[in-house]
């Protein structure tokens, strides 16, 4: 039975890997973090993680900010003038989960691409490109999503990366990289972060999702990138006090939390083996490259809501509904293989009974 | 021989309708134009174009503004907040031609439906509906554009508009017209502005396209809806003073210029039925609605840049590349039977020796 | 007895010198005018007054645009990126007369000066000056205007603006003139159009005020500047069409209606000379430098606005109140001497029976 | 001596009190926080940091967001449409000190009054209230600061407060109060939170300054205005996640960090009474309202930032410049008496020596 109470958790939370809760070892480092004020620049801790993602990702400088969010927002407006345009995928996380932030805040128009799960070459840019006229926007900005969020949790192939970043420079773009689970592809694929992080003008990663950290994002780049970045962290209310409180949890992260992102794949792909003989019920394990699991249930003859309500409240097992007939399930730091089998149990059942 | 003046003009023009000069009444209507300060509400002039094209397009109101682009970037201002969206055509004027003014001027974000022709159906709509939520932009308007440039000049069904405004509708959102050519797709289609206004929140028309004149566009809505508006045509700099000399051309192309739209559009036909059969081209008559001809020169072996600058240096015809290998060729007010035979001719002739 | 038309016009209009209407001389000019697509760079009459403008103002290039609220929002924009700020007098009409552009338009902070008499000096600027700092607003522009319009039609001292622009141009900023009134100041003076805009980076001069034109102003510049100006022109919808028929008045009125400014100068001074012993009035016949009388009702023991309105409906003189008890009277172009005696009589029978 | 390093702190630093660094029992409470995803409702302790507040406050709801400026920004954005105006002290945080926030953010206008000792008044309102025009910025926001940070921390008289709220009202304006330092108001004027916040639409306190707190504020104010900010939250990136980690140190501040900012108030005057007979030194300890002391040092012959410079060389004392010969020095958590000294003859010592 699911209790009223709004903030009752279920039993399995499969809706995101945001639902991370910090380990003890990280407890423990927030609780001895040496801190300052961030912005006389006196916060050793959030120094230290700024230095360490910046050599992590091959760049000169980063910037601590409070959300994945804010990293894609600054950086839209500091490479971008009100007008310009930015090439980006038709599911980006910037085009829909954003409340709008490229147009309200940088004031920019989005132009975009059907991927290939999630990514697309440079032809699809090369397509795109405008003659210099008075009457169009310009065309600033070329960003990706590594992994593709709402393709499956999937990688940027590092060729068509560098094609993309090519053809983009040729054209007088920038490249920037929305990292939130960069780290989940480098895990996956063996490609290290500065390899994808290369071609990239600006990069980041999220603390908060598969690292498990509370709060924050580290956005990468040159100095003088960093350094306009660091006016936006102002103006857009980003600029903390004493982060090190919560930028211990990222180098904590870092040191403990990336290697294991493995198993939140293992039990991902198990999830998705799992279930894959279910009647009315379309997955492929193939498929499942990082954390997620999408997986049509448009045969089992109910919506996806409605699955995802059973799961609920039936089962107490959280996974939302994505497309009418799609849900994703995401793994993470917290979920071991009993929850696994908990699920893919709940998940045959609501099939079986729709 | 071209001149090498750059003001210099070609001898047969089909670059675009927007070329069409004042005839000699037009003329004689701006010189006896009576006039006041439109900012005092004193000229009654643009008061009587503003009501006659509240009238026609059945609105309560209307306001004169300088440009069809003025036009759209004020009502999308006027209906959306920062950070808003709006659904439209993915070769609509406003994210292409308007140098990013709906996200610049009016912060929005434009999402995008491949259309037929043009026009799209109120299940494209419906695919595109957001449920509530604090992460997603709101969506707040749909943005027609009759009839639709980029696809050739085409006619939005009525019933179809009708079924695109429920939709809309149904979920909140208003619906706009872009008429830079409304006129156009009245005359070619029997069906009249107020009709094809009506399931419209806010239409205009231009005057400066087929009807002939100079200079603006009419914008029709209701009372509040245009009182708004005026608020941003002083804010975007589009409250004029005396007016009533360029709305003067615009009464007397409402009078004049409507009719013989259709003068136009039978050009436009012969046109395409003139090149119908050039080894090389592809174009198809039965597909010009209005006063566009879109033909595609891939099967002569040369680009349509290079196909539009032979037009031009060796025949002084200025017709216009729109891909990489479609021309789109305008009729216009000032175009007769001997300019389109000589524009048939030269285009045949630069395709045989291509 | 006043009509209840709302377009009824008074008697005698000196509400602002935006109720010049155009003289036989210049409708003659318009309907000839020689006209082309504005746009394709084929309006030779635009062309020319650009040219003309340009010139005058000592300018590389310049641009037409629909109003003198677009010359300044438009250099706003270019000068300033969103979220720097623009130092200006506190009356300035781009604080208070132009819908909040430049916040709107521009993103721009403003941050004001006390002037006297409209302007201002080197040292109010530098009193002014921030340091490099991550927290504030950068500073990219000062924008002067002269004449200063709610300061009473003032000129600016030549010297001061000078001394004003080096403190600027110290500070890495830019200077822009509003100079909607620049002609009054020229011919008042004896100081040359391009000898005021010398120390400014941009300056525009407004035709349809004292020049008596029905539209436009044009702003001037680099070169570089205006080609940036023409892409917020179309982006802002003042990119027109057959702009020539109203650009030849502005050509028109350079030629002929330039000297004659002196005349309105004339019978503003006469308006204040003949109010300036009516009891309950004060008034400096010394202060109007230009065309505007500015004259305080406080010791009539009626408001301005009440002033206003028993001038309007006794008299049919139009007269605005600008402050609590202070009005405005411009004069301008189709003002003669018994307009003058005209309202000099109903400002005294008002004053007198208040 | 100071050492080279960056991040190496002063002696005595009364630089601001953002210096703050949370207390063992702050850390404790940080350690031991309940946490889940504030965006799914699902962060137990982020929920009572709001609640908490928000009944302190005497509002309906409250929501917790990463830094005060943000607060600001969010509130003027939901409360103004782009263009709109808001009304403000000259002094004001916003103004100055967020990176022209207003203008980038919200589009918004700026009207300054000059207060007295950082508050003014009903009739200044009323003073600068526009006529309805489409020609003007419409009037929504009157935004005050309690205690007004550069008048030298000084507090809002409650009376005066209401009739600026109630003029602002009157003209259908909201009213904002930047609370970053009200918990100082409240214990120096033993005026309750909710009698501050009651004449506000919006009002909000800072964590991380008297409080103590590494990370935050929480702007309270009525349900559907709470909601509007959630949207914004996300938009402008201050959506966290377990953001219970660093709401568990509001919660604990709010506990324990309120009634000790007496503690701050006196050392300040302390400080204040220290320098008072200094040659050189202008300062009046009677004017010392909560924690900081504003002194000029004019008389000693050198600027403020040479004096600055001198006590932190010199005496590993922090104090900045604030004006050309004016100082600010800031008390808060961690500074006692042994450093208030310390100041006071480090202060003493640089004026002598200068």
């Amino acid at each position: 039975m699911v209790s009223s109470n709004p903030t009752a958790q279920p039993r399995v939370n499969l809706h995101s890997d945001t639902a991370t809760r910090p380990t003890e070892g990280m407890r423990k480092a927030i609780y001895d973090a040496e801190v300052g004020d961030e912005q006389a620049g006196e916060d050793p801790t959030a120094i230290r993680l700024q230095e360490k993602v910046a050599e992590l990702l091959g760049k000169e400088a980063a910037v601590f900010l409070p959300s994945g969010t804010m990293c894609n927002e600054i950086s839209y407006r500091v490479w971008c003038d009100h007008g310009d345009e930015i090439i980006l995928e038709e599911n980006s996380h910037a085009l829909h989960y954003e409340v709008g932030g490229p147009g309200a805040l940088a004031g920019v128009m989005t132009r975009t691409i059907k991927g290939t799960k999630g990514w697309f070459t440079a032809d699809q840019v090369e397509a795109l490109i405008r003659p210099k006229s008075r009457h169009m926007p310009r065309q600033k900005l070329v960003s990706v999503e590594n992994t593709a969020n709402m393709a499956g949790g999937t990688i940027w192939p590092l060729d068509t990366l560098k094609d993309v970043a090519g053809a983009a420079r040729k054209h007088g773009m920038r490249v920037h990289m929305d990292g939130a689970r960069l780290p989940n592809a480098v895990v996956a694929s063996g490609i290290s972060f500065a390899e994808f992080a290369g071609p990239c003008d600006s990069a980041w990663i999220d603390l908060s999702k598969g690292l498990g950290c509370p709060i924050g994002g580290v956005l990468a780049g040159s100095k003088d990138f960093i350094e306009e970045c660091w006016r936006f962290k102002h103006q857009f209310g980003g600029a903390l006090r004493q982060s090190g409180i919560v930028a211990a949890a990222g180098l904590y992260a870092l040191d403990h939390h990336v290697e294991r992102l493995a198993d939140d794949h293992a039990h991902a792909r198990r999830l998705a083996e799992g279930i894959v003989d279910v009647d009315g019920i379309v997955v492929d394990p193939a498929s499942v490259e990082t954390n997620m699991v999408f997986f049509d249930i448009a045969g089992t003859g109910i919506t996806a809501p409605e699955f995802s309500r059973r799961l609920m409240v039936e089962h107490e097992v959280k996974i939302s509904a994505v497309q009418p007939t799609v849900l994703r399930a995401v793994t993470y730091l917290g979920i071991e293989d009993p929850d696994i089998e908990f699920a893919v149990a709940a998940i045959r059942q609501v099939a079986m009974e729709a």
